[in-house]
């Protein structure tokens, strides 16, 4: 039964910290340009979170020299679910150990990926409390949606460079029992990229090939994605965002993967941010054969419809290394 | 571990039977108009699916001389999961015994309800298979889009009329591992209705107080739900079932109880179809307590904004019996 | 010739004063919700537009002790068009005679419909600068779009309460060369209502039967109306009013006449405000028949789909007058 | 006052013809996919609507060896407005004579711009008349909206590619009353591109520089567009395309001349055809001043935001002759 518990020990993604050398830039571009509300300050970070998240934050953006992700944190189903997890995570050798909490969330076991990404799992979290002005009448609403720039509802997903993908898929499956979604894989096997959720969601989580990372896994972050779910949002950011300066990477365009409507963004500290503009797909079949691409078939998985994407895509991430390509 | 299983044990809502005194009009009604696929007719039976409904059907039309609720359908998360819930259904003496099946499955668990309304639970499935001619080079999506109607993406939940909101509730959540997400509560602490879901949906089946019953549950259905994602489509399929002279009861509008922006609609044969325009909110939180609205909260729960719901909303379901109304 | 030329004399509706008894509500209702841009203060008024709207103000609103319209200023398609107008006005008895001017414009010559609601044209107009942190790169929009509320893209229509809609759309049509592109008629001849253009739009001026006004004419508002242009930001809109504790009359709901799909708000001071969310129909035929909604199609006229009228919408206007009503 | 009238003596684009090497795939495309009505076929001509078009045909589909345009109809503001313009046609050398007409319309004066493109000017039309069973409700709509494919709701504008864009445009202006909307001029003066009308639509025809053109004009369409006026139905398009292995050849992105969102398509008969997703901006003001676009800011003109156009869109049109490219 252990076995049959693993694939729903892990509920969600709870948080996300990403570095940034401009903090103030950043935190402008979340809170006046995507309608993020800043929770709280500490040290060189800064708590921020969407009007639908509903723990303390759901992203804590902290000031560095370069770009790049500090750590996914994901929340477990239970206390029992978490001390199962962490249970396997120390029989990999993953695990670190734990800590005794941030703003917002209590104990977290800290682990590591293959490719060096920093991860945390955890139960204990605070729910976020709004003053009574900024109470919904939507109660399943933790706060009045703002009435600045375009709002993201959500935190959605994150996307991981990767050395391997395979390696690093095996991980998530293995020691949290992730499912594997989709997955676009050359002719001699390899993976380029793999998508892979906890939920009903196609991913709170992707892996896409690094092409420019050593045999050693360079933690890079490809992207951090939050949640519209209605298309005529991305056109509303896209003007908003071509009017203040803001480069938009590419999109609005539709991926095959995913059936994800949506667009990316570089933002002013340098990291890539994806808009989603609908819900996507929803994944309820418990016995779900993982969607398989075949090399030959990475244009349709990329693009189902709208803009191509650029070089820059396929080879940018944080922090914006200058290893040398593969092949 | 089986109780913490328990509530994963059913995945999704599988299918639905519906009753119709005029069988043409209402499959005219779900392929013409809603744009889904007829797949198979057998007796006076018609199987229908909406074009990302995985399995052989999730619609069944069967005629008879009152429209009604024939069945619901859940599948479980597993084989072993499936076993676990008939020992329960057993047990509780809900159970009603096994069938080989139907078109598009096989071997079900019949169950009946406190209300009588007639339930299955099942494991083996035929998956949907459509011709080269229309397939989808969207791998995830088991057949091309229609290009007639407005066409629905997929069944999403049902909505039924009870004697007793709270036995029948306790029901789901006892036998089947159902989770309340939100409901509405009179002072006297009596449910007006409850949202329940075994996924991070607010519902895949919702019990409203039916005030025409008597004291035993007469079985009746309020409403069938597809699902658009888009709410222009709302829109779309308002001007076209205007244009072909079917009801809109009410909508679009959006509702506070899981944020539906929805529409409702007579379908040819009297049933209550809804029609889910956004993707509402998703439930990733697995300590999510319920959202509880009470008594004068009620309109507030039922309308976040847009038209408020006619008389009938509350007092017609099918079939529509002439039952006397309580109080 | 000056008879052909008459229909194109009035090129467009230029702005519209308000009167509301709490200015500092109003303006913040028009600048924090519906985005709108405080252009200059004077006296009791305040000067607002919207992001498209290209001339210095298309909103003027004044202080004064009850709500209601101040006046609807027109402008002329050329100075010899303003001259041939006012011609047109002084033969008729409607012109009162010039002004010098008010912030925005120059002069401008006033006159007054049969129920005595109070309008201007004129030629000589001030275009809006924006200073150059607010220059867009569309360089057809005056101004960036604002990243406050769910901002409205330009002033659309207005609509009147007239206790004889007949009398009143002569007028405008006689003197000013205004096309009836819609009616609604009741049995013995008399309108209830009539759309009435100088442009492809099927209205810059609605009339509509008041049924509270005595025999004398109370130039009373029925609504001002904002454009979106887009569904979606009704839907928006509709959350954030709901959220703010303004008054939604009714909508979103998709009108019969002008298939106008929009929504009716009251705004802090009283007026009713109206936000139009697709671009309606547009009527480029130069032979067009104005379209007859006879007594028994009144609700297909009103509503093609979406929420019911209230009452309140039939018989309230600004000011709020309680004058007997008719019959 | 001849003057005066010119710039409103031409109403409307009436509507277009088009050639195909291939009639059946093309009416296909525009039935099936584009939801058009045929109304009539006659030698090797079918003739189609839209669901909003007015009158008898608002597209012409000849079958030739080559795809290309046929020619452009415009409707005058009047029977005295086509007399003013015969007569300057005329004068100015352009005009070839009158016909007698089509199916559909009456006598009609064609003509003949200096790069060789075939128009007409009429003020005789039939208009559409549907069946009782086709009727909609909502009056000022000639037909429901039809069930099949994702339908337009009328013809919008034509591109034509231009060996001189000044030379033609000032043809248009000269005998025609067409306004100067927006441009792009390069620094030696010459026009990229041109965007004029006679409406408040931003532009009824554009001329585009044709770099593949010799001194003599080669009559090429750049695309012809349909109108839809909502966004999400760009998204529903761009759906059934890529299912239907129909080209996109751009888009959904979003122009800064016209503030168009909208997307380009290769009909199966070779003729590029546009999709507008928005109405745009309309210009109400009479005295609009050209948005000039310099050449440091063609990119900016082009795509506001989205996709990139290929090099396609600047070098292809119909027919797709081989001429030796211009520098």
């Amino acid at each position: 039964m252990e076995q049959e518990l693993k694939q729903f020990d892990v509920a969600q993604l709870a948080h996300v910290e990403i570095y940034t050398p401009v903090p103030e830039e950043t935190v402008w571009f979340f809170k006046e340009l995507l309608g993020m509300t800043e929770v709280e300050r500490e040290g060189r970070s800064v708590y921020l979170r969407s009007y639908e998240d509903h723990y303390h934050h759901s992203l804590k953006v902290t000031e560095r020299n370069e770009p790049g992700l500090g750590h996914v944190s994901w929340r477990a189903s239970s206390k029992n679910a978490l001390e199962r997890r962490v249970k396997d995570l120390e029989k990999s050798g993953a695990g670190k150990g734990w800590i005794d909490g941030d703003l917002g969330h209590g104990a977290a076991y800290q682990f590591v990926t293959p490719d060096n990404h920093n991860m945390e799992i955890l139960w204990d979290v605070d729910y976020y409390q709004c003053s009574d002005d900024k109470k919904s009448p939507l109660k399943s609403r933790p706060e009045k949606r703002p009435i600045t720039g375009i709002p993201v509802r959500r935190i959605d997903h994150v996307n991981l460079m990767s050395s391997n993908v395979n390696r690093n898929k095996e991980h998530l499956m293995n020691d949290l029992g992730f499912k594997l979604r989709e997955h676009v894989v050359k002719n001699d096997g390899d993976e380029i990229g793999a998508w892979l959720s906890v939920s009903p969601l196609v991913h709170e989580l992707a892996y896409m090939e690094d092409a420019t990372t050593s045999e050693q896994g360079l933690g890079r972050l490809h992207h951090l994605a939050f949640w519209y779910g209605f298309p005529q949002h991305l056109h509303d950011l896209s003007d908003v965002l071509t009017e203040h300066g803001i480069e938009i990477e590419a999109g609005p365009l539709k991926h095959g993967v995913s059936q994800a409507l949506c667009m990316y963004v570089i933002e002013p500290g340098g990291n890539r941010i994806e808009l989603f503009g609908d819900s996507g797909y929803l994944i309820f079949d418990p016995d779900w054969q993982p969607v398989k691409w075949n090399e030959d078939e990475v244009e349709q998985a990329i693009i189902h419809y709208g803009a191509p994407l650029p070089d820059s895509y396929f080879k940018y991430g944080t922090p914006n290394v200058k290893a040398p390509v593969k092949n």
